[in-house]
């Protein structure tokens, strides 16, 4: 008998690598952090001797999800003002309650609101954007939390940072400061194209090149941003991008509801990652981003909840589904982004989005053991006919049932084992009684 | 003090009827299935001795949901194959499982299942459509469930009756024997203009004036049904229905994602209902509504899951939450079908469309007690800016704590009081293997 730390069997393994495997009775070793074997649960029991134990006879064990693109402090500003139209949301509301209260203790109070609630839902992973990265890194590297924190940069100045230069600067002390961290990852984040200009995207590009790291900006989010810079510049903003050597593998280009056949073949050359972010898109009425059109152009696609100003969750179980159910609409067939494909956006593109497909995104010897499970024995996934069109289409965030991030098991039978709820709760009323007192006020 | 059998005391009432309203602190009080009082918390302990009290300290209630378009049974069939173009998916695996297996047996047993479904996620009411509704309004007066049974037609034969004459005789029979149930409803159902007849739907055009029911019939659900009758009458079906005298109050048109402004009007004129279904027509591929227009005209639109075959749900909730989300981007407004409104098609609008206004579809003194109290209480809902937005946004079918139905405690603290859960769910077991065995050979 070999020992291992930790030994799960589990119903179904969903590795998502090798597409469409389902293996059924299935257990999953684990040692310092990381999947050891997959192997038949029979074979397991005679194989190993586990220190831990955990036997999940009605669940699907699958990689834990990668939310590829969050705010995760917005969730303080949850519904904070819904139903408006986006200039009014973004002027009269969300704009000024970030100028009024964005500081790196709201960074940290909504951080670990999102993180707690991301846990729930059986995501491992998130690629984040927001000012005072500082506090995403310490909060997600507290909690167990996988965190690539985005090295934010926008022109103008906020009360984290006065231009370019010292954004950069701040993010890049950061980055170091974590650099053998495990679970830490970096990105560098220029907002968009029409807020960030020409000089710090080229000296992005030359540092994301160096430092191998990924640029994860907000890309053709609406049809008014072309237009605007079709007037402004007459170029499309991906073509600016192109221009400045940023449409590179480095690229996450968030949000693309906008793309001709030019865009899909230049990130497709390029080698760029899309995220998806179908329930933003939907909410703020940005447009229908072409899912099924990015991926036959051969370009990768992650999916991502966006902040939970604009969503109002981040559930990636529910993401999932309404990227499946809205890529078929959109592209006008009931088959397009089928279900497994769906899956391996939401984990493994994910993970290659970010430079990080050696280390997660999918269930494989040798990766680290970044594990949700889903218990499929509810009523509402029964009955069983193919589990991973049930994980996508009927399987709701509270049939999550554990998660672990590098082995540790952060999730047992839905208790979070790291972090304290009730702290985070008064926290989080604390902040809303403040802000919504000042909302009223716009 | 006056006594009443029940009395809750919630943080947040919210009526639906006036429209926007939200009771802080309110209590609700049932007597004899009924709702007697809805007062302020503090006047209601002085005012009330109850036989029971429930105490729902971070919970909103709201009027049960009304699911306007339902084949309850057909949660027999969620999954079993999905991703399919809509053509393979009908002709080679939904209707050879229906014709091989549809009978009274797999009807009561997919509508127990159904119900139960629908329970925990908060809704009180369905329209049902399918075969055997004897079957489907036994099933829900046993459970405790209203429901308004549809009294099936279609031109061809089935196991369940072999011409038009014989569906309506099997239908009037059993709309007789449960004439005066407070619980089992009727509706004709005739299944959609391509697939019946002038004749028979003559004939229920006058029956339904006659005994006041509704006629509840898909109507336009994909771009191809359009083209296929103009090409075979020369006529859009919304025209023909308009000629036979069936676009009236009567009338429940499910799904329209095909309208026009002569449409419209004719649905706006003849006062009928529309029953928008958001997730099945994204599943399906079959086109967007236009929901926010259909509104801007004057229609009466209420929310349907459909069935479980395509959907693959029967959660409200997150039906409503879809409805508002696309409509946003389907109008290209994001204040389009505000949470307010959505809120209101998925009860008061339900209802209204079944008849059944004066009766269900709003939290008001004299109406049967039929509610939902969700727990908002929960970290995905926090923090909470504005009650009905965060119900909408943000809650899970999970939130949903306790139901009533005529006064009846269905659901309690996440527990159904009136079904056999193991019983149903080893049925559903039995029923999948034989399924699942039988499509592999399709």
């Amino acid at each position: 008998m070999k020992s291992t730390e930790t030994l799960i069997h589990a119903r179904w393994v969903i590795p998502v690598a090798p597409r469409g495997t389902v293996l059924e009775n299935h257990s999953l070793a684990i040692d310092e952090g990381r999947i050891t074997a997959i192997l038949p649960d029979n074979e397991a029991r005679q194989t190993f001797r586990a220190q831990r134990t955990v036997e999940l006879a009605h669940h699907a064990l699958i990689p834990g999800l990668v939310n590829a693109h969050t705010h995760a402090a917005m969730n303080l500003l949850r519904g904070v003002a819904d139903d408006l139209p986006l200039m009014d949301w973004l002027q009269n509301h969300i704009w000024p309650a970030e100028q009024k209260w964005v500081n790196e203790q709201f960074v940290h109070d909504g951080t670990q609101l999102a993180i707690a609630e991301m846990l729930r839902s059986g995501t491992t992973c998130f690629n984040d954007m927001y000012f005072y990265p500082e506090a995403t890194a310490r909060v997600a590297a507290g909690a167990g939390m996988r965190v690539c924190a985005g090295m934010i940069l926008i022109d103008f100045p906020t009360g984290y940072a006065d231009n370019p230069d010292e954004y950069l600067a701040k993010g890049l002390a950061l980055h170091d400061e974590y650099r053998h961290h495990p679970l830490v990852h970096f990105s560098f984040a220029p907002h968009a194209p029409y807020t960030v200009s020409d000089q710090p995207l080229s000296r992005i590009q030359v540092l994301a090149a160096e430092l191998d790291l990924p640029i994860h900006m907000h890309v053709h989010e609406t049809a008014g941003e072309i237009t605007d810079s079709l007037r402004g510049c007459g170029q499309r903003p991906l073509q600016r991008l192109q221009q400045l050597g940023l449409v590179s593998p480095s690229l996450v280009a968030v949000h693309m509801t906008q793309a001709d056949d030019q865009d899909r073949r230049q990130l497709a050359d390029g080698g760029a990652s899309v995220v998806h972010c179908p329930e933003s898109n939907l909410k703020l009425a940005s447009g229908f981003c072409e899912v099924q059109k990015l991926l036959d152009a051969g370009i990768n696609v992650a999916l991502g909840t966006d902040g939970a100003a604009s969503n109002n969750d981040l559930d990636m179980l529910g993401e999932m589904r309404n990227a499946a159910l809205l890529g078929k609409a959109v592209h006008g067939d009931a088959s397009a982004l089928p279900a497994a494909d769906v899956l391996q956006m939401a984990t493994l593109n994910g993970a290659r989005a970010l430079g990080l497909a050696d280390a997660i995104g999918s269930l494989q010897p040798g990766k680290w053991a970044d594990i949700t499970a889903v218990d499929m024995g509810c009523l509402e996934t029964q009955p069983l006919y193919d589990p991973v069109s049930q994980l996508v289409y009927a399987a709701g965030r509270e049939q999550v049932s554990d998660v672990w991030v590098a082995g540790q098991h952060l999730l047992r039978k839905r208790e979070l084992t790291q972090m304290d709820l009730p702290e985070i709760a008064q926290r989080t009323v604390d902040w809303q009684q403040r802000i919504a007192a000042s909302d009223r006020h716009q």
